[in-house]
């Protein structure tokens, strides 16, 4: 059976399990408080270009999306997403867990755009009854998106100058974004992420690590008493060592940008494969998740060979579906499922 | 340096290393629907007697705890618990965080007795403004306690058979659970814990793995739609076999009660050592963590060599400070430590 | 000035001026556990057909729609609602505020119909992350919405159906239902409701009263310690034989329908002047609330000598307006209104 | 029957009946934008002493403290409070509700000591485990206390100075204000609160009002969005110049102030009458409130002839009562009562 369901998959990159053991009898302060953590904090920031910024390390993501939105909302706010966002579909509540709406808006290809944004602050700003809704507090988006597209550095200085006119901040949510970083014609950099945004994280549990996600704050002071509100959504690991040690590695000789390369190529690779054989591709989505439109008897066929997941109904024949491409993909995967098409 | 602050200053037990390398590049689907998690349920079930209850894997213990009482409990109820209680005084609120009151009780030693629990019991259910008041959903306590003691199995049954009466199920809070089963003296078992409680966590992170703890239902159902629970509290693990291989390892062999023996076997040797040298034990804990009378320049002057954790201050000259033994904790430097006093 | 905002611009019925002065001296005992209230909870009763039903007593709605919701939805629950209905849009996130998502659906001219529901039950359920979603776990409408429409007994009796096969609640909020239970045409009763809902509450603050919403149970037990509920949403009123003696008053010789149909009927008249001056009425709505196109020249011309409330733009030239009648509305004051197009 | 439970018993004072009589027909904007509401709040600034400052009205007692407390709290912070505070004990977990902890305090017959506080937040800085801990963000008390003492203006400028030196705000309960007010030999006035609190707010309901409470916010801009916040928490009413034109009324010739007075005056003879009787005067409560120490057969043989609350068991043979007089006491019962101990 050929795996394409998702980019967590298998465990971590070998670097990474290679340290983990190498280090696993030490003894260490818990909470991250020791010193892995502070060099891969180091090491984040230069790659950002923020000497001044902080770096959080937590878990997982929606514990990371709903540990900083609940930082960043005051209790009378709500946060901006795309109706496909993450955090408005696939985390079961965990935003409005701590008392916040998401409030959905129209997307495009799972984009939140500056238009889109503007539109609903304008509106919302001049309704007579705008002390009777929840305040737009803050903006999301993920980056890749949903749908596996990526904003271009137009599209999120746009955001971000718009979320500077109404004061509010712009979290974007790097569940996969070694993988957006990589991308073939991509113009947003880690340091233009750091300039744009007021706080955003870097995925480890997607990009190579065993779990792990990396919030970064490019100018420090707004995550107020940051490591309590951690605690308080049961975030913060004992053994943080371990989220340490694993982004250390990470961002050591660019093997998190390496090993996200890795993931593009197997995905162009899978992409030319769906192409040639006829099928239309959905979305535009140029990072490493591809989107498919498929007939269903089509679909049923290649489930007896291989796993992927279903995205969306398109008609009553069609479906479209998703396969994910990751550090660990093996080109031979991608070649025997190309041969199955 | 020696190192006595906590059971989770190292990575893992070498055979859980060993095996999470070894199963490292297997693709497996996500959020704990793989074999190993299914494989460990089975023996958690057979270790504690229960083949009709339910198991389910969490991150850490603060996330267990908020996540298991939040769904215990109604709208309207709150947890009872010792003032001492670890949800009281050190998880920052995350019980607070779904809504509920901590309603904090008097301990003896970090236990609630029986006669405790039901004198308020017996309190609240009388008092005329009941109606206006935070109403006692559930029972939370913790084996061993936050000073180290452990319940008799009539302490254990008598809080049971309380709860029953009042019809709230009674949690037990088995961060160290291993080393509690395996403490001399004790009469209570993995199946006596399964009999007398309506939810129960085994604790991994401070027993020999680098994360997890496993909820144990011991009659199902009462935990409804468990999982959306977890991840709405950021508690499920994208990659969730780590847990499972972790937990299948210890649960292999005996190896969770054989290494909580070593951590036992330590900690002995460390109270022979304080007792010999003239220091008053406190709290009567049996178990791997060991509270001792120390006059303030001594700690002073110990903390050169030494780490351990402030506990409580005693008088003006006077402090309570903890040692923790673990699985991990090597003889020498328990003999070190004894040579310094 | 001619007003015709809303139905809350005035005080109360005479009836209930005169009851509240002529009670005003008397003692009795606080938080609605008075004579009045008991009696005005018989009489409700009666007039829905539920000797064995239960009837609370709130302030308002916002407070009354957060704390039903809260009391009947499961911790990993939301409710399902209308896009327009008032607590997706206009209670500030009070739903929220308890953690639960409003799961915004469709709506049909205000209306949630039983195909969108069922649609929308099936497509989750059919869900292969549902375990990752919130869960539906009960369902909201008012009648009249919040465009005036309202339900056919039909519909609701589907709505009813659909919640019974799912097992999850049907929500009722009444906030006008006098003037939807007199309009005409209407084959929906207190019993029908009564019969098809599994909480709805009777609203007086716009039919009447000062204040006060009375919810009502038809079967009892569902909203357990609903006291303590009420309490925590800061709904239980102190003097509460306030509401009850309204209630009582309304509920007394048909006062809270003869006084609704006052407002229909003056609602006609209103209605009858716009088509007769050619105005284009909106969504097709029966009740006390008129929705009229009306392009913005107008508008700015009529609101030097009316007030009424913008409802939603309809072009760049055009505006959609409502104007609402209530128990008390002046005839005079509609037909000044009309002379005024 | 006597009735002395408490000082909600009655409607309100006739001028206010009067006036709500009067202005019952007049058309008003909602949710407390009318004139009335204007009106009061200047008139309640001017008797604070706070031109710039900022008033809000809501319903009831519990309601304001949850919205209060849920505004000045950040998602990590607590509020420290007595043991016996109303919003620790009473609020049926209205401020948890917000995902807040109450952080309890020993008292001293009701009152938090500037002592006690400070020894609370020293041990709390000071705490190597603070990240781990719920941050104490406010201060509550309330004045009266729960047990009827009055702090002295010493005790509220030091409880003010410490919440200056670590930056929190100071908020007070006043749910009883009128009556400490004008007790014999404090010297704590409005002017005196406004300076020496951050909010605090003056109760209606329990001093000649139907309902309503009137929060004051001397430094404005505290409570942000605060409008908001009060929907959210529902408790805007509708038709909010019910609640204006009650405190407008309160405020205007000393209303509030004279109508106390009678029920100090009332209190004192009642005091005499116990003291003369020979009975023992619990807590020094010298205001509205008293708290008297009975065998429990007298208690219930003066059951039969009035109603009075339990306070709290003394010993196996005596329990506290509370008696409470108000502005409607009539001199006659307060007589009839002494006659029958």
């Amino acid at each position: 059976m050929l795996h394409f369901d998702s980019d967590y998959m298998e465990g971590a990159h070998p670097k990474i399990i290679e340290r983990l053991v190498r280090t696993n009898p030490e003894q260490t302060p818990g909470y991250g408080t020791d010193e892995y953590c502070e060099s891969a904090k180091e090491k984040i920031k230069a790659a950002c270009g923020i000497p001044d910024g902080e770096v959080y390390f937590l878990v997982g993501g929606t514990q990371t999306n709903a540990t900083v939105i609940d930082s960043l909302l005051p209790p009378y706010g709500g946060v901006a997403a795309a109706y496909t966002g993450h955090i408005t579909v696939h985390e079961a509540g965990a935003v409005e867990a701590s008392g916040h709406k998401v409030i959905a808006l129209p997307d495009r290809d799972g984009k939140l755009t500056p238009q889109t944004l503007k539109d609903y602050l304008v509106s919302f700003h001049s309704d007579p009854s705008k002390d009777h809704m929840v305040y737009p507090g803050m903006v999301y988006i993920s980056h890749p998106t949903e749908k596996g597209t990526l904003y271009t550095s137009d599209e999120l200085a746009g955001l971000k100058e718009i979320c500077n006119e109404y004061d509010i901040p712009l979290y974007l949510d790097g569940a996969r974004l070694g993988y957006a970083l990589v991308t073939e014609g991509t113009d947003i950099t880690l340091p233009f992420i750091a300039e744009n945004t007021d706080v955003f994280y870097i995925g480890g549990t997607k990009v190579g690590a065993l779990f792990g996600e990396a919030v970064v704050v490019p100018r420090k002071g707004i995550l107020k008493h940051f490591t309590t509100m951690i605690k308080r959504h049961g975030g913060l690991l004992a053994k943080g060592r371990l989220i340490g040690i694993q982004f250390d590695t990470l961002f050591t000789d660019n093997l998190y940008f390496e090993i996200s390369k890795h993931a593009l190529k197997m995905a162009s690779i899978l992409e030319q494969g769906f192409i040639s054989k006829g099928y239309k591709m959905m979305y535009g989505a140029p990072s490493n998740q591809k989107f498919v439109l498929m007939d269903n008897e089509t679909i049923e066929k290649l489930r007896e060979k291989a796993t992927f997941e279903f995205w969306e109904k398109y008609d009553n024949d069609r479906t479209v579906v998703r396969f994910v491409t990751s550090w660990a993909t093996r080109e031979e995967d991608v070649r025997q499922l190309i041969d199955l098409l």
